[in-house]
């Protein structure tokens, strides 16, 4: 059995979603990040860097939502081309998603949203990269149907993480018409659909 | 022959030391991020991410650092376990430094060198956010010789690139004996010096 530790994030929405496609069961265990439970003390015991999702298979404990897709993939064979160019092209989009989308999405949605005062030249920097980065993911994909090449990888499955979260950082797909086919192939995916009730229902009723 | 599209930056060199650990001819071309050439038309053809490095081979054209990590590792069988809990650290520690280190240190440089005009609370948050990724990656290095564990692996180079450019993110390792006990063990390697020897060596004297 696999634990995954989680809550409704961008990030958290990942390892559910790989899990549902995968077919494997999994106890979903929710860690409540509005309330900073993220960093009490027997969850950093868990995660050092105090962030959600956090897979549990035996005696692994893995954070970091990219590397478990990367890990589910090798551990089933599935999602992750096994060599080539099709191999690579899915890292190269993981880490595109790791080190541009997700970070300029989240501070883009930080600075507008969160900072206890303006600070005009950061919101500046981080909505124009984070729709840079949407024109660039855009073009990728009016070359290809997938984020890595023809089939469906966990490289898409990370972008959409973020892109189901669009709404936080203020970035609309309305000048990305590839994305946006993109997206709306990919939440159509029943096994999409099952992992975003289950994190959904992991948040208390207000 | 591999192409390596590159500057003296903190992502660029991570590619030359994993081509010189792994004992690997490449021409190394010069992109000079101080003027802007990864704007340039014929540079953004080749990654329409605008960013360095790159890495050519043969018809393939790979972006982002810690993807080209992966595929020198495994187009060699090298640097990266094959499968087991080794292997899955590799990525956690490649993802964390992707989506944490990098961007944390990244942009505590920008606000406090860059910026128009000063964002206290922006400096605030990059600095304290690079500071406390440096306390975390200590603690991994409490536990284990390298990154990932007792081998040195690409998760090592990918930190590396960004140790070396502590300066710029005004991080220093006077709280982090662990990690500073680390750096200088890396940054002893005759591949590693070789690498940096070469990326400096592409700057223009002044």
């Amino acid at each position: 059995m696999l634990d995954v530790y989680a809550f409704a994030t961008p990030n958290s929405v990942k390892v559910p979603i790989a899990l549902e496609e995968l077919g494997l069961d999994y106890t979903l265990h929710a860690v409540n990040v509005r309330k900073g439970e993220q960093k009490a003390s027997d969850f950093v015991a868990l995660n050092p860097n105090a962030k959600v999702p956090v897979l549990l298979d035996g005696d692994l404990v893995l954070m970091e939502s990219a590397a478990i897709l990367v890990y589910l993939a090798e551990k089933t064979g599935r999602l992750l081309p096994a060599s080539g160019t099709g191999r690579a092209r899915v890292f190269e989009q993981l880490f595109f998603h790791a080190s541009g989308l997700s970070p300029a999405f989240g501070q883009a949605g930080f600075f507008q949203r969160f900072a206890a005062e303006p600070q005009p030249i950061a919101i500046e920097r981080f909505v124009s990269e984070a729709r840079r980065i949407v024109s660039v993911l855009d073009g990728v994909l009016a070359e290809r149907r997938y984020a890595a090449g023809d089939a469906f990888t966990i490289a898409d499955i990370a972008h959409f993480g973020w892109l189901w979260r669009r709404e936080f950082a203020g970035v609309g797909l309305e000048d990305a018409p590839n994305l946006a086919r993109w997206y709306a192939e990919i939440e159509a995916r029943p096994a999409v659909q099952r992992a975003i009730a289950r994190v959904n229902a992991l948040v208390p009723a207000a």
